[in-house]
């Protein structure tokens, strides 16, 4: 099967304009079939509060509004998703933006509201692997917004991580998929502060470990969780690594953790 | 060729969520192939206002300041034309939402900025029709937005009866095409102010006269001008007509004025 590298990209790097240019640069010199997914990055926080919307938190995490979604609708789907494309069209890479809507290319149902009520929050059903893999093998770069749709008109704001496992899960009945969790950090680090602590290899009795012994924790569970979740779906590696560790897919072995079953 | 009919909405229809509601019901029904080109409406003034955007007006007309144009992206590109997305892939369509980035369908260069400077407004260049035609042959109904790019990282702010036009122009290469510009009005008429002075037939000679006489002005010109323009480009077809006439395509030579050469 023909490869496909499929990123991920959130945090700092949507945030910051010269990360994020330095990154696409990178991105549009990788060869081959690639698709790209970005979440949110706090520019929907800030128009959200331009815009007088009050954030609605449940136990420190924010509750997606109908006024909420409307701005994360903008500014993922619009805002971000579209300036990538544009930054990608100039680096010649033939770029379409989608949201999960666009194509029905995936397909959500509402999180359960117990126990709690995140709103207007979706959880990824199915992923339309048929029509991205049209796409893809018209040499073209899907490049997918945190937002998906009920198939009866209701948008959802989706963790874009979920997303990614899901997409390159579907993505591995037409491709040899690798999957880039890419963000601020070099990978899993036995300690948080310290970059040189990289592990460089994590399986999943190895990460039963590092979670009981707390090495792993908040943000860094899901993320492996939906890691290991993918290479069951048939993904052949997942790495967890730095947005710029990309700049160099050979050595990406050395500069990043590789997940495996 | 294959039929493919091209509808072009703006105003009030964007704005009202019961009228836009019902336009793609109808719009929904209409077999075969077809491409759907949206305006902007009000909600960017509206978003605009509610971000203390001041707006900026030459002789009338607003300019597109760097701001606004973020404002354009967000609420064109994003909430509009992905809501439209939404509500068509409820209604079994399987819609696309597109910008000129999107697969560098629409290239644009920015407007002079003499006489008057306009800010980001881009002029049409180049409609690829080929991407557009492959997305159309998987019975894929894309869906515009009037922004479009440079190929170079800018975006612009565009005129969507033009993109319309070049759209429609561009996609004769491939089908027989006919161009729907759908509006408050049921085409053009001798007195504004009457739904019953409809001229059914306006050829180039008879628009002439009219302009002469000052009955067609002001907006129905720039449409009227793009109608006979997308004509001599090869487009079969275009009406001038109410967003309700698509309801029933076979008496809209009855209920609409048809442009011909």
């Amino acid at each position: 099967m023909e490869k496909l590298n499929v990123f991920k990209i959130g945090g700092k790097v949507i945030d910051q304009e010269q990360l994020l240019s330095a990154f696409l640069t990178d991105f549009s010199k990788i060869e081959g079939k690639k698709l790209l997914i970005h979440g949110g990055g706090k520019i929907a926080t800030d128009v959200s509060a331009r815009l007088g919307i009050k954030a609605q938190m449940v136990d420190g995490r924010r509750v997606t509004s109908k006024e909420t979604l409307d701005v994360v609708l903008m500014v993922y789907g619009g805002l971000v998703n579209k300036k990538i494309v544009a930054a990608l069209q100039a680096l010649k890479v033939n770029a379409i933006g989608l949201t999960g809507a666009d194509l029905n290319v995936i397909k959500a149902s509402r999180r359960p509201a117990e126990p709690v009520d995140y709103g207007y929050v979706g959880n990824v059903e199915e992923v339309n692997a048929d029509m991205l893999q049209l796409l893809i093998n018209q040499d073209v770069v899907p490049v997918m917004s945190p937002i998906t749709h009920d198939q009866q008109g209701q948008i959802y704001n989706t963790n874009a991580d979920t997303i990614a496992a899901a997409t390159a899960g579907a993505l591995s009945k037409f491709f040899d998929v690798t999957l880039y969790y890419c963000f601020e950090k070099k990978g899993v680090l036995l300690d948080p502060d310290k970059e040189d602590s990289l592990i460089k290899n994590v399986d999943f009795k190895y990460f039963n470990e590092l979670q009981e012994q707390g090495i792993v924790a908040e943000g860094m569970i899901p993320k492996l969780q939906n890691a290991f979740k993918c290479l069951n779906a048939g993904v052949s590696n997942v790495y967890i690594c730095n947005h710029q560790a990309i700049g160099n897919l050979k050595t990406i072995g050395e500069s990043s953790t590789l997940i495996n079953l």
